[in-house]
């Protein structure tokens, strides 16, 4: 789209034709496969390779585009919500690929791009670490520098106290919290700096699959927080990041 | 209903007796099978035969359904969210009776019924094409036109402006999306014909099984936008048929 | 956008730089208030001029946004959920503005425009007037013909089986009902045309504000509706008029 | 309770020493399994003996519940939402114990005890019989003679007109209707006797396992209406039970 | 609709016309006030006149339809949720007409029509009594005898136990509840009849308006019960008056 | 109930009629007013005389219930929700009732009886007060010590944790928050005694008038709390007194 | 926290050194194994150590920090929600671990630790044991007597009401419900001790998987109660031991 | 708290007594006003000193709070939902306090702390503005350049596409958006920099106070997306101004 200038500049100068200016708008940035309409122009406009959401994908249909992604560009590559199977199908033609179970991603990591802030991600418990992983991992492959602090809720409230220092470290904390998730308003009642809520589906009952933290990190009282989707571990990570390189530009 | 007239005459001029009017009201358009009441008056009323929604029936009760229905007339016949047994059962009677997995119909085709408009099918995501293909399958069966614009979500914004062509040249559009389903509103800003809100339950999360991009839908701010339930892709089909051939008539 | 092509020859052509081409695509159908940015492009975009929402604006912006469309063209102009005030604001300025308390619409009606099919508005009961009314309203605004059938909900099946003439009469059926909204399943099932269900907020308890009849119309066993928000009249209005006029366009 | 004059009475006479009145106050009636306190004057208090809810025991528990419940009495017995196990392990004690793999109900039938007036169950659709049936077989377990009336939605209206007759033949209705459940509504505004609903989780997406037709049944425009549980078609049987035999009593 | 019958002999006979049948078909017990389609057929078809439902029409409305309902017939008469505006408006043309604040019903009453079983309507407190005066209202005014028994919660439990006789004396129950309702199912596990739960929107917080209440009574462990819609003592005491007097007919 | 075996007794001895024996039972501890039944039992009971919840209950209807509880015995005597209209009602009578506007208690206090272990009452914040106030009022009239500690929310944790004397000093705690709650979960996870959380509809936007830091509270990582009503500071209070004065027995 | 001070002291001495007395702060009651963070401290600060939700952990995981915990000291251990295989894992480095299917808890058992008062567990119905179950054992596992009253839902009143005696000998009661969980407001109405109601999750429909019951105790009539999470028997059974224990301290 | 080590150093080297030292770490930076307690200390740890959300407080507590915030530094000071009762208690101490009634924010505003970077706030709809006003206002009063886009939604998707400029100069973007707030996803979807939502009540029916919008941001396709409450225009300004100032610090 910031290059409508410059199309129309070679336009004007009789370097373009008007046809070909339309169509080179429209195709050099996307590639059709039928089933999947990939969006190559993301590297540019983001910063990262559109990054694929692999449930409700057939595995199939996600290392193709995995694959495709692969084959475009040198940037890191992450599929999300991965079954083991789409790694499997994605070895033979890449065999950097690597899985993580924990996380359920599959990743291409090129290269060491490790950066001056940290992204600090936290969690109150061990069963929140699959949503936790996924911040993690998210970050690093997008080149930032990840500090894990995990089970380290507010029922043993010294057990995060003891680790101040860790927080005052960070350029940016993910709060990674089922249950109530009181630790999100916790932190973030403590530092300086922006706070990711990520609820996670972790409890039972009156917890409604991750509702109750989501809506009590909505309302909490410290300022500085803002929230993702329940286990969007994700979408925690990639803001993170964004956040952690705010000016800076990554893998042009 | 509407013969109601023609009885009355029948019975005012002694063609008919009283008692057998009464028979004939209640008797010709319906089956009964016991478990099933089959209304084959509909094609007379609503231009289609019943269509057999097959979750929640046995496949035998589906198969039986679909093969009276079949028997009766010469239209095309579609079942639902139908198993491949279904399929199975039907096939020594029904030859011709063909399943398609992606969208778990299953239908029975019969002749060339080609209109002139052209009813759109777009879906956001690769994950929305199950919805999607029941929805563009449903009007090709009911004799539409049907041109499929899929994985154009608004993450990607060039993605559907560089289609803007084949949003102009359509007559309905039905747009398919889960995740928070802005799509629609973005599409009906673009054009000026009826568009068909299908949200699907893909995410997680917040996402609650389609309620997220249902209650997005309702609330548009672009005007022209109506709503089919969550995961609808045959109302939104049907629907989207009814609307381009509004004032034909079809296998009579 | 449609026009980009136009702008790209006329710069091709030496008939525009590119700074003013730029300037253009941006600046024509736009008209900025501060509080309010104008979207004059609507009318040829959606062959109506934009319709204002009142509530939520104070009855002076209102009124100004009203009055800067009225201006601009000489299209029938309309303005929703206002109060009087509105409407004697607008008055020195627009003689002919109207305001139709029932339905809180204040608008300027501007010549004949008649059609031949007709959207037939059916409200279950004295209470949906308001909402029925500003359907009706709306389509009559849009230039089409409308019928109204009022109190007719399913408690007295019979006030509606006598008028089943005018259901068939029409081309496209507005339902506005409260309560559970069943008026809007059974009309369905007994005509073969576009059905589009407005539940109400008319009830009490378990009716939720409109949350039952809103779930009801989207989960009903008749197929061929669609639905649009809690009270949303104008919204069903708007729609019924695209639907039945697919093909026309108004007001050039 | 209602004894409490007759052991009162005993013990004013001397026939019975204030200790054992209390003791025989708490134990003809009950008897304790460990895990489960029997009501056998559950048959003098309401007529028919405890039903067993078989869902969220284990099979062995509810065949030696059941088997008790035979055991004492001459009445019918009755467990709903059985596995088949429940009715193996009952058969080698209890060789007249039915199973109705439908309804999943398991039963134990004694004699014909046949009323004068009838109880009419209506159902929407063929995938609402298997809470049609626990209805319709739970009012026959009670002595009561059942109409069935099944797969008469409101989509296709004249199927149920056609059967005014059956309708106007019952002392008391229940509709068992998934979808919106519109069908409730529909009957009740036709006939002059109670009406019970049923919803049925009978649905996907907005229907939200049975919400949208449980809110539609409250809500409804039509009087004599009362709702039970969402696929509660014992509860609705037994109601209808009652209320067609008030003021007679059952098995003495 | 039981007359189609009988117009359909007049036919036959010559004695009618077809148009005039039709015409007689729809025009007879319904009369046209524009905002209001009155049934005058529901007390052929109910045994009671139309009641009107007085919220959401203004006062005029309300008393329009209520004194067309009343010269129609010598019936009683019903309004509910009615403003004492209405009451005001229907003085000078029918001075016998009444209202009850506490139940905000508006009603003329005319002639004794005492029934021999008995209704009750049990309230838990005193501050479900609005609710629970319409019930008793409304059973009154179809002929039956009622039993009023308030501020009886479970809370202290005594209160209701020492009762019992007035509980076994009555045919039928309408039990009134806010709070979490538990009521219902304790009067309904002590009584062998129809038990009618009416959950208030009395409480605040969890109760979230009758919710809580509502599901208790839908959710209830003692069979017998059905429930009817938030706050609807209407509903409740017309179901229990349809009850009490099955098999009879109320003011030819 | 309790006093069953003495009134056997006495029938047994001839000291009392079987009917003196049933009336007995039921009358002496019971007043009917006939818009409520009062029972006068409580004190005997629970400890406390009921408290009257004077919302939805005319001022004269709370005023009277008032009252008659202080003229039976001479406990102290509570009503909560309470316009000060109710107060003016009293205080004529009653010259030493007297009236929170924070809390909108009212409320007859009676005698110093102060115990060993403190109610410690925490609030998150200054709009929490008038429920916190409740609730220490509440302890407060039931003799109990009460310790306040107000405005201590997470979001400046320095503020609570410099408090930390106060909290281990007290037998029970209960903690009144609104927005997120998450405070309830920080306390119980220092301390070692029973934790009552109140959440509060303080907030706005998806704290959903209280239900997210209800959900937050229910699911608390921290053991050793329970929850009351939104709101509900009397409940709160009430249930802390009896936890703080176990064994121990009131006002005889 | 309370250590404050003596570290102070030990630093002002010249004892501690200002790095080391940092150091102490953090590290003696806390265990690092990576995936969890063991709070040691707990038996201090809460007089029973971590107790470990074994849901969404590896069966591994869980055992690990079990061993740990049991290593630790000589309090009893406590895993609940622990599949069988995490018992096996445990039982080679500790034979004496049980696992107990029903309530799903595996446990270290060391000495008989009874007191005084009692904890009382009434659940209504068999469907409920787990839950109950989980509550006893807690209870036991912390040292109480517990008393357990099962199946005396409020459907046959008479089964609570003959054991009146055991409801008067309990210090506080744990009450288990599913369905409406009315039981929870009828014992409370009868006794003076606190009540703690766990709403479970059996039912179906409207019970919402537990919502209704939750509802309905947090909104309940009855003064004296407190409520958990739905299916949360750990933490009622925890709380109970707490409130049963005040003033105690067990395990030093 | 990161100031312990300078007081335990005091501690050491004699100049601090044990006790001090306790008073000390409590005292300096908590003001306590009985029904408040003022965390001054949070200029130091947050950059900003305490905002007051004055809803719920009476203009009084309000007005104290700000005074002693203000007299304590020189920073700005912030007061949200501010009625302009709380402007006129304000002015006589404090007379350079302002008063926005758009978004209802009372303030103190000195110095110029223009930065860098901008924060740009996006707003869909004209009713949207006291929102984005109160979002705005908060990021300038702490010291942030502010560029406002107003009525830019989606219907009108143009009116957004012209002004791609603005977007890709600002560091950070917040958005409020009511209705179904698609405009969020849009925006995301074109920028590579932190997107905060900010869903506002503005709509009605489905919309659910800001449900639809919430949902659906939490849920958009587009990654970089966070979400704050509900109209909560404070906690967006403030977030965005951390992000925009990440390294920086403020007002010493």
């Amino acid at each position: 789209m910031s290059s409508y200038r410059t199309i129309l500049n070679s336009v004007k100068d009789g370097l373009l034709s008007v046809e070909d200016a339309l169509a080179d708008l429209q195709k050099s940035s996307i590639e059709e496969l039928g089933f999947a309409t990939i969006d190559h122009d993301r590297v540019r406009r983001k910063g990262f390779s559109e990054v694929v959401y692999c449930a409700g994908k057939t595995p199939e249909q996600s290392a193709t585009i995995l694959k495709k992604l692969a084959e475009r560009g040198d940037c890191n590559v992450l599929g999300t919500r991965a079954e083991a199977k789409v790694h499997e199908l994605l070895l033979p033609d890449i065999p950097e690929a690597q899985y993580d179970p924990v996380s359920r991603a599959v990743y291409i990591y090129r290269g060491e791009q490790r950066r001056e802030g940290a992204v600090l991600v936290a969690a109150a418990g061990t069963s929140d670490l699959p949503v936790a992983e996924e911040a993690a991992l998210t970050a690093e492959l997008m080149g930032n520098r990840v500090d894990r602090l995990y089970d380290v809720g507010v029922a043993g409230l010294h057990r995060l106290l003891r680790q101040l220092d860790r927080l005052y470290a960070a350029r940016v904390i993910v709060v990674v919290a089922g249950m109530e998730g009181a630790l999100t308003s916790v932190i973030a009642g403590l530092v300086n700096i922006p706070v990711i809520g990520v609820p996670t589906s972790v409890g039972y009952g009156a917890q409604l699959q991750g509702l109750a933290p989501l809506l009590g990190m909505l309302t909490t009282c410290a300022p500085g927080v803002s929230v993702v989707n329940i286990d969007n571990g994700f979408g925690a990570g990639y803001l993170a990041s964004m956040i952690n390189q705010l000016g800076e530009r990554k893998c042009q």
